[in-house]
């Protein structure tokens, strides 16, 4: 059976959470049979970003270049979850207007006190001590949605709670049944 | 229903008539109620290349980019169609292996003098003139496939007969069944 496409948007700092809940979101969707495309830092960084640096305009290019691959994913009907840093308002929204309605937009709402006392990848550490320039949330703005679908305060909830909101997100954009299961495209 | 993915990879010089073959025969497979993505020159302009230049890095990096979108296509049974000239045999190579099965190089061996002859957009007159520079079949290489699926003589055949060749391969790959109509994924 065919189901429904859509594009599933983290946006927030280093080390907020994004990419935690969206591996555990793949899981849960692929469990229910639905095809699922994550572009991760990983994925994008290999196959997307070479050349580009952290200048504004690189990292709209980045994203936009994101953002088209989502939207070519989510009309065949594929769940595209992108989780990038993706600082700039501007361009989130220029890809929500490139998507069309099936974008949910989660925004991984973690302080950056929080990021910076977690430091997983220690590159807080390296930005405040000049090592790494440009860093979102130190030397580099971070612009937060002002209407995201979804807001995960990973410092107040469960992994477990973060991915049931965005299921219900799901359900809400009718990408699963009120059920839980995929709609039919 | 769900069908068969696939990436048709066309490959040839400029004037060559990947686009017209490509575009004729993505009109085909939609009429047949295909899911078909086309990754023409304009796309890939305006989405992928941006900050590319014609070095063989970075035309390389360009058609590694446009194979893996392919290939993400693919895996998600969606036709993916690519017409650039991807003059280096290593890199059609690399997509290759990365695609896997599923793909059909279909190479547009129209000589070069028919191309010049016919020269469209005047980019061989500017090419010869010295305006244009590192120019595919003028001053920079073409490494025609050894083994491709399909070639178009555009210059001995019609549209229609190179289209109903490409149909052949996409029987003989099992993306069509042998009556023609998309096979089931």
């Amino acid at each position: 059976m065919e189901h429904k496409g859509c594009t599933i948007w983290f946006t927030g700092l280093s080390g907020a959470g994004k990419s935690t809940i969206a591996n555990e979101l793949e899981k849960r969707l692929k469990a229910l049979g639905m095809k699922v495309e994550m572009l991760d830092g990983d994925v994008v960084r290999t196959h997307l970003s070479k050349g580009l640096g952290f200048s504004k305009e690189d990292r709209d290019t980045n994203i936009l270049r994101i953002g088209w691959v989502c939207e070519v994913l989510t009309r065949n009907n594929v769940v595209a979850i992108a989780a990038a840093i993706s600082p700039y308002r501007d361009i989130r929204d220029k890809v929500r207007a490139m998507v069309g309605a099936s974008f949910i937009e989660v925004h991984a709402a973690t302080p950056l006190e929080v990021c910076e006392q977690r430091d997983v990848k220690g590159l807080y550490k390296k930005a405040r001590a000049g090592e790494l320039k440009q860093f979102t949330g130190i030397d580099d703005p971070y612009e937060a949605p002002l209407k995201a679908e979804v807001v995960c305060e990973t410092h107040k909830e469960t992994l477990d709670q973060s991915v049931e909101t965005i299921l219900k997100a799901l359900t809400a954009k009718g990408v699963l049944s009120p059920k839980g299961v995929p709609a039919a495209a």
